[in-house]
């Protein structure tokens, strides 16, 4: 398969590239880095991607920010963050690739586990990744083509431990090759519609 | 108690109103019409309304617009209709009348079956009300003063079968006064963090 990884220059998408690497033909494509560049905020910019790396199988977002913070000095402006990037981002993609995708291929995006299991500062984060998911039960019923659209939620990695691991004391953490399977489940299955879950 | 509810003219906020009237001070809020006005997507509005009304023991949002549309042809901008209305409507009730809401007070938002239960040209819908339910579960752990958050999916009304009908073919339809119950259950219950379903 021909597979695009947005994001394949952050953590965890470094570890979904090399678990499709040694099978499959993987672009990698990052914002800012890797062998190809996108900005999912600007449409332009999805289809040029698509002019220079042409139809694929399958695309793979592993990317988004979102603002982490007290709720009761969260801002609207900083609620937003995550609903024009994580969110938005991965619905552009969605909106505006579909026609680069062969017949059957698949989007797999990526929510997390704060939005099922909520963590301090974590109040925006929970209502984009609910966002993602229903989302994705969404659109799966409407994907034309045989199109299919799945989302990973993973835990914290192991590999984001010392970044993250304050915010989420307690979590078991996951590592990122055990995480970059739900997404090969995905690109590599036939099912849609799923919220794959990598909790622990 | 003193509830305010938000979008009380519309089908759902008629009969959250009615529930609550016969032994609460209900305060009748809506967009256009009502004893109140309030405009959701200005902070300004918000602060105006309490303002006027004072402080008060829950608050009740029962409005929001989405776009329900074809996945296929559905552009950025119209799928970002739900996520400024509906979403950020309900977020900036929360982030903004915090303070207007007494110890031990309660939010109570409004969802919908979709999200869960997909139907066609649903998939924006979908994302909002999986955004808010997020929200909601992670807002919870942080509302200060023991002011509770909770969140309302109802399921179509019967009251809204003549025009919602023709997109929840199938789906059993909910007398507004049923739903109103789970609204009943959020602010005059003790819980926090909770989707209430009214999905029959």
């Amino acid at each position: 398969m021909k597979i695009a990884v947005i994001g394949a220059t952050g953590t965890l998408g470094r570890a979904v590239f090399a678990e499709f690497q040694p099978r499959h033909e993987v672009i990698e494509v990052g914002a800012t880095r890797g062998a190809q560049r996108v900005d999912l905020m600007n449409i332009d910019s999805i289809h040029a991607l698509f002019a220079s790396i042409g139809h694929v199988d399958a695309i793979v977002a592993a990317a988004g920010r979102v603002h982490f913070g007290e709720l009761t000095q969260m801002t609207p402006e900083q609620f937003r963050i995550g609903l024009d990037d994580k969110l938005m981002g991965q619905v552009n993609l969605v909106l505006a690739a579909q026609r680069y995708v062969n017949d059957g291929g698949s989007f797999t995006l990526t929510s997390g586990i704060v939005g099922e299991e909520p963590i301090q500062y974590g109040a925006s984060a929970a209502a984009v990744n609910g966002a993602i998911e229903g989302f994705v039960r969404g659109a799966a019923i409407e994907m034309p083509r045989g199109l299919r659209i799945n989302v990973v939620s993973p835990t914290m990695l192991e590999e984001a431990r010392e970044a993250f691991g304050p915010y989420f004391r307690g979590f078991e953490a996951a590592p990122g090759a055990r995480v970059a399977l739900a997404y090969s489940r995905s690109v590599e299955g036939l099912e849609t519609g799923r919220v794959y879950k990598v909790h622990r």
